[in-house]
């Protein structure tokens, strides 16, 4: 049985199934019992805890600090920003009571009809009006300003086609919602948190991904724009991995947030909203794994390091236990988690695969011949290698190999996007092309119209204009008019 | 104007008004537009995420691991449990629609009402039957056990008279909820559970707090048995600081949860749970603060110490700045975390001000001579005494403090718990020293009819019977029945 739950469908197979198997079978998250809602399991949640930790740090290493604002949101509030409540905002958790009665057949509860809201509250889908409601008593002056607010909450978009991590009716995200008193400030602020994102994304995630600015049809309902990251999974299709977007004065201007410049003139103050989601467990995820099962880059990792000792009695158990655990405090000292796994009601072979199975990075197995030579077997979860060394200087040895797995699948995940990245010229070839997966950098006319054409024929859309790189002009693929740069173009999550 | 938003109403004068104008003018919360929901300001944000970052390590170390389950709970699983719905679950947001739609006289949204869900969603008021009917999936044999679950989340519960941090519709807590497969191991948790919860309320929080059982009334719905730690306000009025249950095979029973045993019968699972909330906020504060503010213990202070320049000129300030960084240095080196407010628009007066309001434990003011003599100014906020000292070896004298001031605090409140605790003999010297507040100690027949009883004619309850002290039998005050002990009465939040 130990064998069978490990079996995943190979990617090649079905790379959607094998997407699924992983997450479950890696106890990552499971669907609950409430539709689109998924369980976040203590692995999984581990994970997501790592991330948040390194994100929390470099939020508040750029200024900022964290607060909380209501999980609900007055119905009107949603219609006060004209582009918010048109592009965004209409699948969502709607509040109409608050309470419920004993049923009048004496079997279990029923919604009290009396106890009806004068306004219906939404569960929030994302928080720019109730905090926008809330700045506008914090902010009378420039000397309020800036305000650099981050909040960690769940949010509630009730998504119709939901997939673990990628697309569920509730998911854990962050939100930054700033305040400024310039445009250039402003700016300023949504381009250094999509720099943020990035690097965390390619120094700690080891996920590549393209900065650029998304095209009106993308833009997040209510920004003047929206800057994405971009990152390109196994399957050939594109992940929208985080936004910042800069808002302008509309928020402002929808809840009459004004403030007394140094001049004395009163002025709308400027905006930013930025965030990441649960979602990059599904970029984490779709970006190393393999068939065997998760490949974790060992900054995000629960465990760095497992330990599993091999032996035939307990006499030399308790011999390599001794020996462990000497390891085991020199690893700690150097700030590497490990985990021994001395179970005694699971098989070495078993739990070899267990771990391989969670994407352990490093996997340590000591057995009797090893206690012989004062060596051990380290085994990389990135390229399945093995090899015995001695113990002496281990901790080094790891230390040094945690980092080399790390740049290894950054290293390996560049490699891919770059095979999988094309410059196409024609519309011709980039139908035939886009079928392959990939990102595709063509010209295009900079409309709409063009985009829109674009999605219905290939469902491939414009995942973002890229801030760097390639700045030559030409031609649009599809119309022939001018094209400042190529963008980048791919079928997307 | 600066003078004049510092001013708060004297706890004499009004103690609950007090609280208000303190929670609102130390920047800790505020009411939202939401009925009933809170603002956590980024002040009063950062100590939760003290109090936080402490309790996760103090769960994590007890071997909890964190998860997440979903917000929602379909209306069924509330009727599950008989005890947990008769007796809990009434006043709660209940979600019927899942869409919007453009109001047809174009002005707003409306609620779409072809979008009703088919069964209504509860926003979770406590989560233990979403999270057994996940367990029913999680546990099989006795291999599975124990599951040592946490969960940081929101929760909602309809609050009809709301109270910043004490009282609101929506607040933020952890709940744990742990599986066994014994009832002694089960008991063992819920005691253990409690114990972490007294340690982090008198050595973090510096709250004294009685451990203690719950009689039936007070017990939650669902639970076998309530463990409780309750703490005593400056007002004389007593709170629950925290809950830890002991639920027995309630749950396992409603959502039919069983385990093979070693012996290969089957049995069902034994569980607890136990939670803390954002109110430990409005216990941290009315212990400790006073009528120029909060007093934050420095083990949750979000800065332990603050330095204010005192200058006549920017040349001045360039020297003060100079030898301030050099003390920043040394305190941070030693894991003490200051606040430099250099800041010039606002006076020396206006932020020694701020900074009591706010409860900074340490405030350090450096001027002219001090520069001369190597000196700088020491005030305590807990004392709200003041010192002169040198600057040598100035790192260790503050850190050495910060032990002393949390001490201090924690002694000063123990005090005062002693003060206004008395053991009371008759009935009628209760009815007259209940008015006094505090709590007292007298004897009771264990029945809920005589707790009822005292409860309508006194608005005192018992809080707990207490697990420590004195053992000593005797006759209850109200019906001369007997008493195993002396139990624990207060008026309470």
């Amino acid at each position: 049985m130990a064998k069978e739950i490990k079996e995943l469908t190979s990617r090649k197979e079905s790379f959607s199934q094998w997407y699924q198997d992983l997450v479950l079978k890696a106890d990552l998250a499971e669907n609950s019992a409430v539709r689109g809602c998924m369980v976040i399991k203590p692995y999984g949640y581990a994970i997501w805890e790592k991330m948040q930790q390194q994100l929390d740090k470099m939020f508040k290493d750029t200024g900022h600090v964290n607060a909380y604002f209501p999980l609900f949101i007055p119905k009107s509030f949603l219609s006060k920003e004209a582009a918010h409540v048109e592009g965004f905002v209409k699948e969502c958790a709607v509040v109409t009571h608050y309470r419920l009665k004993n049923s009048p057949d004496g079997k279990g509860v029923v919604v009290d009809p009396e106890a009806r809201l004068e306004e219906e509250l939404i569960v929030r889908p994302t928080s720019e009006t109730i905090i926008w409601n809330t700045y506008k008593n914090w902010i009378q002056s420039y000397r309020d300003l800036p305000v650099l607010c981050n909040q960690w909450a769940n949010v509630v978009r009730w998504e119709m086609r939901t997939r673990l991590f990628l697309r569920t009716a509730e998911f854990l995200w962050q939100e930054g919602h700033t305040a400024h008193a310039t445009r250039e400030e402003a700016e300023e602020e949504a381009r250094k948190m999509l720099d943020v994102y990035a690097t965390f994304a390619e120094k700690f995630m080891a996920v590549p991904v393209i900065k650029g600015v998304k095209s009106a049809n993308e833009r997040f309902a209510g920004a003047v724009e929206t800057f994405a990251i971009e990152a390109l999974m196994q399957d050939g299709k594109a992940l929208q991995a985080g936004t910042s977007h800069f808002l302008g004065q509309n928020f402002a201007k929808a809840f009459d947030v004004t403030f007394a410049t140094k001049e004395g003139t009163q002025e709308y103050v400027w905006a930013t909203s930025w965030g990441v989601s649960t979602r990059l467990m599904g970029a984490l995820i779709m970006t190393h794994s393999d068939d065997n099962g998760l490949v974790l880059p060992p900054a995000l990792a629960p465990y760095q390091v497992v330990i599993v000792p091999i032996y035939r009695n307990d006499e030399q158990l308790a011999k390599i236990d001794e020996k462990v655990h000497g390891i085991i405090e020199k690893l700690k000292a150097l700030g590497i988690s490990v985990k021994y796994d001395n179970a005694d009601n699971k098989k070495p072979g078993w739990k070899f695969a267990e771990y391989e199975l969670k994407g352990v990075p490093v996997r340590l197995a000591m057995g009797g011949r090893d206690l012989e030579n004062n060596t051990i077997e380290v085994a990389r979860r990135d390229t399945l290698t093995k090899e015995t060394i001695s113990c002496d200087g281990i901790e080094m040895y790891i230390q040094k190999l945690l980092v080399d797995i790390q740049e290894n699948i950054f290293n390996k995940a560049i490699d891919f996007r770059a095979k999988h990245t094309i410059s196409v010229d024609t519309y011709e070839e980039f139908k035939e092309k886009i079928e392959d997966g990939g990102f595709i950098l063509a010209h295009w006319d900079g409309t709409p119209e063009t985009e829109e054409k674009i999605k219905n024929e290939t469902k491939a859309t414009i995942r973002c204009i890229p801030l760097e790189g390639d700045e030559t002009p030409g031609k649009c693929m599809v119309t022939g008019k001018p094209s400042v740069k190529r963008v980048v173009f791919a079928r997307a999550y």
